[in-house]
């Protein structure tokens, strides 16, 4: 898991960014790229109020939502310059509730196959004086051609 | 996993109902209870364009907020009036892409314990013509009191 | 969920019964083939008290094997003549604790993909006046060609 | 997930070793403790022909099996001296096909909480001329009193 990766395309992280652009749900919620690197993308979430469960943390979908398109674009860096990323599945822990000001979803690639990548994420919360590991996830990725 | 199922609270949906109009994440996107049973709960979210992925699907992180939530509540029909309920894990594979006008995300309890309660999720997305499976969850939900 | 599949290989049955017996861990355990259908298999595990975790139940890690195999060959009888199959990953919940004189694992098939199937497992101890769902699986399996 | 763990109980490792002498499973399948020390424990599968999948490489339910118990009894050695610890579930991806002389299974913990501890846990495959990862876990662990 301390492989340096040679992404096949040297435009890994404008594509990741311009894919990160089409996908709505981030505008939506508020989600930006914070880092993109071979084989590591970096997604940080501000809270909001609007995009909490009903104790007042952000949902665990929400929570979900970024570090699993972490996990995809950490995937994609890797990936040839046609091809498409796709989410097979994923399992996540919530080690902490989702209370911070602001939350890092980093995904980073455990290994890089030709049709199956497996990720894993995990997604720290950030508040004034503290950071914590609030989330951990373990997923699997699948490259898509056409 | 056909066992009936017995609310200890026999106000269960309407602290659902309750619970769900907290989630402030369910009217950001839309989302609204279909129907509360014992050990079981489907939420449902209209199609909409800015929770997408960059392909145009729903997005597999909103995806999973809707199963989540309705995994948590089928969790929750089961415990007592001043438990909280809290996802401890889950998993999720998704089968087809989330094409469709609308998107039902049914939860049942496969396990209720007294502290740990197994729940297992799917999600379908419909269209003018057709009915499919584009989702299946397992998690894990856990009893909080206090 | 209730697709009837097709498989594309007649003889899907024998090839099951086939590769299970090149699977040498499962004499080693004691597990037998108990049906092949298409998209469905079931194997038995007999309790051996030389199989058991510290309190004197059948280890998760057993339970787990015998139901990985189920759902890897559900898979397998939809796979073509010439493929191989291989587990990407699974998720497994236990229920309760591995107690009965007998194990019977369950796998199906929620979705035949072209290089990806999706299957649902499950573990039902048996005993003299019981039987008990014991974990469920969600699981990943591969097609390999070649 | 770099915090320095403190065991509860300051014979964590013999209590872990006594236990691990109780899983049965691990004389029949040939595993020995490598390593125990706060919050991670390493075990270690010598390669068996008779514990194999049907294209010879080691049973996906076998190198689960091994890294089930680190993870359990790496949450084991932070939990009180009369805690028993249950596996609650798991999620397991293979990397690579489990070819090696031996198989070292590590397991750590990634938060303790007072019922629920989250474990992420490897398995590396050792050969000759090369050390590599093949499977990576994460799982949730229970402290289980009376």
């Amino acid at each position: 898991m301390t492989d340096s990766f040679h992404p096949p395309d040297l435009h890994f992280a404008e594509r990741v960014r311009a894919s990160f652009q089409q996908q709505t749900v981030m505008a939506t919620i508020g989600a930006t790229v914070r880092s993109v690197a071979p084989g590591a993308v970096e997604i940080e979430l501000p809270f909001r109020a609007d995009l909490c469960q009903q104790d007042g943390f952000l949902h665990a979908g929400i929570v979900t939502t970024v570090v699993d398109s972490a996990c995809g674009y950490a995937a994609y860096t890797l990936m040839p310059a046609h091809a498409r990323v796709l989410s097979v599945e994923f399992k996540i822990n919530f080690l902490a509730p989702a209370v911070g000001d602001s939350f890092i979803a980093r995904g980073k690639v455990a290994r890089a196959g030709r049709t199956v990548t497996v990720c894993t994420g995990e997604v720290i919360a950030l508040s004034q004086d503290a950071q914590r590991v609030i989330a951990l996830m373990q997923a699997t990725m699948m490259t898509v051609f056409g």
